[in-house]
């Protein structure tokens, strides 16, 4: 991403404000790079002061006032409607954001990002129409029902990894807020804002075609730090999403937290995967190749990338150890997303093994297409590894991991114990059951250190499931309690708690009136029910 | 409250550490004061230094520990054992409550605020014993079950307005915590500690007779600001709940943000009720009784007390306000928690006559026992209130209120869209249906602005209901989507999600493996249900 100052001769992109692409009065532009040709592409776009900001902001919250008390259908409709119209302008979509972030067409942008985006598009329509997410509670007793209703305007910051599946304009945090009945402000990230303007495209066509309120989805590409801090913090926005690095999500978070404004993050996760011994020893070989091929999938870009292994020391651990690295130098070294990225990367590889960590192979800049860092893989001992955690858990996002040789399993235990917070912790078991104790040993500790705990299986795929939780205890996420991934939970954040008591009947919110025709599940006097009360 | 140092003839109250009733190793002690004498009370409590603190957050971390994976039960049988203990020194309480508060025994302390106490531990200790409200999700086709689990050592900080109810070691935050698993470290309220303290007794008898770990429960009576700060942001803290003034807890809030733990506060609230035309010319003396009675009930000290009350000007309005004066001036002045409750309640007075608003009556110190300010009354023209609605939304905690002389009902939709986040939110209304309109009118920016919305009903009960909301947008609390009473949803903000994703059927929490034989109530493949998948 370079910078620049606007001249008359430099004309930029347009934002999305209240409906309309309008000339951004910035008077800086950023133009994003092709990691993988190292080119700066064409498109020129805005850096928006805070005049244009507050004209989002007062646009949001005029459309959030509006649409007090619409029925889900119609943000159902919207969201149907966004994903035809993503559907086709695939092509468009596909190609920029190969353009801007050098991840493969295939089998990546489009073969599973976009078709998982729609996917989520579609399931929170189907939350907001049928009103699943609102968790409609009635006290016949006490004459006080309650139900979640929207928290109003959202600002949704997206990341870099993910163009299509977690962009502020359309991915997640965007799904949720909408299904909850809220205006979206989204800020795109300035490694693809080509792409993100194809979605503010796919958007407005939406809004018109459905009949909703032009200023439901507004889109800006870039703001001051200070700007940033103001907006999430403003007292006109309801809540705020953020995925990205961890020290910019603290700033913001500071912002919010002192507004009293909620604000969902995804701050960073190295991941753990402990592997015990009847594991490797059953199976090495295939473990080896399931873990490279986790690892360095998207050139290791992943949120939930298996940054930190923990392996028995000794002969099986040290055999384990080769075979990984072995594969790791064979692998193709991907294109990383920005120079940005492969110098964190870089300097996370570089903290690690100036704290003690060993280099197996890897450690080096280039080697493949355009931006890019070597397959790199280190070792340290869990002796050492306890003297210093902190440390240890230095996250190096990318394509690299670094693997602990762990003296017994009473030592991984105190390893997963000294654990920050995580979105996904691991363990991987022998199928005859010969590691039952081990794993009871340590999923006790590593249980409260993850959001989610997987089995014999790597973090990498996220499903959208009513069951997921893509969050966990901080510095992974700010609350433990939410997860980003997932319908009807991730909408739940973008609700606030609505209770009625004494209202009288024919004035309570249709999901609350004793007729229940469209058989939503209610709790109803402590059991839940589809049926009238 | 009167603070002195410490010397060898001073013997301090010991606190409750790790199972122990511990000699406190501060230096400085207070003495509570009993509001309707203005008498020193004779006990001396510590203010607790950090070592000790910290040996507090050790205990609960290992506890903490310990108790992973406990079934619900246990937890479930220490409340009720201590509901039961609770009973046992049912006069002790009353007899210690009333000394430190001057609330009335009967009918508040005794008939209402024990039994209300003791019911929502009971509550509780279902909720535990159910698992009901761990929100158990299975999705068979992709694999994953998640719930919620304890989110680890919880620090309860109870406000001075309710002895029994709210206090740290026995009200709605505790008894949530401790149904969601957690050990509890309690900080006393300064204005009741010998109250406090044989809650601490009966606590640590029911710990022993149910054979809990004896850190499960422990009570330190007082900190400086800056260890405060300190306790809510340890990393070994899952999750502290705060209820009492503003800006405490704004300071405790901002170091548990920046430490990433969640804090859940109830730190205001103002409790507009806006009364329609039609209601007063039905029932205006009916109003004014119900009004008064719900304003100087407790000497107006509830976080629910209507505090702004919005009227129609003319003859109607004008009326109404002289039946409540009248009323007000005829009352008997209750008298006061504290002397820091009165100067606060007279500044609060001060600063909204010096704004604008006309005395009706009262606005002086004393006319009853002890510690009391006289019942107060003051208006203010609805044109007045929206020159500067900030400061007219200035918390004045006690018995008085301001009303709102409105010249239409979209003024008062004005109003009502200018108000801060509060607790509840009242409209009163013709039994005719002549004020439907106007309802719909003004529930609309109402409904946003507050977590209760009562309809033809004064704020000031809250019934220990699953549909309760008490909660609202800041600042009446640091986030909108979560009630500190009602059960489950106040155990819920004491879990961490957890999700399981390929874990072997036989490792899953019983609660996510396939056979249900408790019956709970679980979402499978998006459908309640209680039988086995």
């Amino acid at each position: 991403m370079i910078q620049g100052t606007f001249t008359v001769s430099n004309s930029t992109e347009p934002i999305l404000l209240n409906g309309h692409w309008t000339t951004s009065q910035g008077t800086t532009f950023f133009q994003a790079v092709n990691p993988a040709t190292e080119e700066l592409l064409a498109g020129k776009f805005p850096v928006s002061p805070w005049e244009e900001i507050d004209t989002a902001i007062h646009a949001a919250a005029k459309v959030s006032r509006q649409m007090r008390g619409w029925p889900g259908s119609r943000f159902a409709d919207f969201l149907e409607c966004y994903a035809k119209e993503i559907e086709a302008r695939a092509e468009l979509l596909i190609e920029a954001a190969h353009a801007e972030t050098g991840l493969p067409v295939s089998p990546r942008l489009k073969d599973a990002e976009l078709p998982r985006t729609t996917n989520q598009l579609r399931q929170a329509a189907k939350a907001a129409r049928t009103d699943a997410w609102r968790n409609p509670v009635i006290d016949t007793a006490a004459g006080i029902r309650a139900m979640l209703g929207p928290i109003g305007p959202v600002v949704v910051f997206g990341p870099n990894n993910f163009p299509f599946a977690f962009n502020g304009i359309v991915g997640g945090d965007f799904a949720a807020a909408i299904a909850a009945g809220n205006p979206v402000i989204a800020k795109g990230h300035p490694c693809h804002p080509e792409t993100t303007r194809i979605f503010g495209d796919a958007a407005l066509t939406a809004i018109r075609e459905t009949g909703m309120p032009e200023a439901l989805v507004q889109l800006i590409y870039r703001t001051s730090h200070a700007d940033g801090a103001k907006l999430v913090s403003d007292p006109r926005i309801g809540a705020s999403g953020y995925t990205g690095a961890r020290h910019t999500g603290l700033k913001l978070k500071a912002a919010a937290d002192a507004a009293g404004k909620p604000m969902y993050l995804e701050l960073s996760s190295i991941n753990p995967v402990f592997i015990l011994n009847g594991a490797l020893q059953e199976r090495a070989a295939a473990l080896a190749d399931e873990f490279s091929g986790s690892c360095l999938m998207g050139t290791g870009q992943f949120c939930t990338n298996p940054g930190l292994v923990i392996v028995p020391t000794g002969e099986t651990g040290a055999a384990f150890v080769a075979a990984v690295a072995e594969r790791f130098a064979k692998a193709p070294i991907g294109t990383m997303l920005a120079e940005g990225v492969r110098s964190s990367f870089s300097t996370g590889i570089r903290t690690l093994i100036d704290a003690g960590a060993s280099l197996v192979t890897g450690g080096q800049a280039g080697g493949g297409k355009g931006i890019c860092f070597q397959n790199t893989l280190l070792t340290v001992s869990a002796k050492q590894f306890l003297t210093n955690p902190g440390v240890f858990q230095t996250e190096a996002f990318g394509n690299g991991s670094l693997f602990v040789l762990a003296e017994s399993v009473a030592q991984m235990a105190e390893i997963a114990e000294s654990l920050e917070g995580n979105l996904t912790g691991a363990i991987y078991t022998a199928t005859t059951g010969s590691d039952d104790a081990d794993y009871a040993t340590i999923e006790k500790p590593l249980r409260v250190k993850v959001g989610r705990l997987l089995n014999d299986k790597m973090p990498t795929g996220v499903a959208v499931s009513p069951a997921m939780n893509h969050g966990g205890p901080f510095p992974a996420t700010g609350h433990p309690g939410f997860t980003a991934v997932g319908i009807p939970a991730s909408i739940v954040r973008f609700g606030m708690l609505m209770s009625y008591d004494a209202v009288r009947p024919q004035r309570l919110p249709h999901l609350l009136q004793d007729k229940n025709p469209g058989g939503v599940w209610r709790k109803i006097d402590g059991e839940w029910s589809q049926k009238d009360v």
